[in-house]
């Protein structure tokens, strides 16, 4: 299955509902850029609120597609880390370092617009 | 399973990844009404960008909780409703009358929006 990624406005905006398995993630990576290129995108917003685990091998491939987006001209930020999620994260020595994150889908878009505008 | 409903200011942001089976569209319809009271949203955005397949069962449900959610004051739209998808619901009858569409999640903000200030 493909995640979906919607267009809104300048921004994308992606809602992760699924368990994210390894060949999602690593498709959803590429069409991610893809549609970075495509759209001239410059922000995205993955929301994480429905998802409840995460492993070493998804944090990784997150955490690149947010350097790789940068890369292009694109910010992200990653928001509705769950609990439990932020837990894994730090029991697995993910930090997500220079990752953006925020509470909810309305402070992400937020955050972006408001590093946009500097 | 749950279908996520994301808040973005004064609307209601949902998009539908999953084929709805008959449990998961009535749950959906409660949890939406609920979090139109709970949040006080004006407006709705039903994204269905990633439905391939929709039956009449689940076409009664939209249709339904679209008349509800007017009823509480919060006017939807259908976005995103794919040629395949348009086809089954009209050869079965059903034509969405009075529910307003929009080609993608940016069009039907903008209709929302449209809408509010007249």
């Amino acid at each position: 299955m493909r995640i979906p990624i919607l267009k809104l406005n300048e921004y994308l905006l992606i809602t992760i509902q699924v368990e994210l398995d390894d060949q999602t993630a690593l498709q959803f990576q590429e069409d991610l850029l893809n549609k970075i290129h495509q759209t001239d995108a410059k922000g995205v917003v993955i929301d994480l609120t429905s998802v409840e685990m995460i492993d070493s091998f998804i944090a990784k491939v997150l955490g690149e597609v947010v350097n790789m987006s940068n890369l292009m001209g694109a910010k992200v930020v990653l928001t509705g880390i769950q609990p439990a999620v932020a837990i894994t994260l730090i029991d697995l020595g993910i930090h997500l370092k220079g990752v953006p994150t925020a509470l909810d889908l309305e402070q992400g878009l937020a955050k972006l617009e408001q590093d946009l505008e500097e």
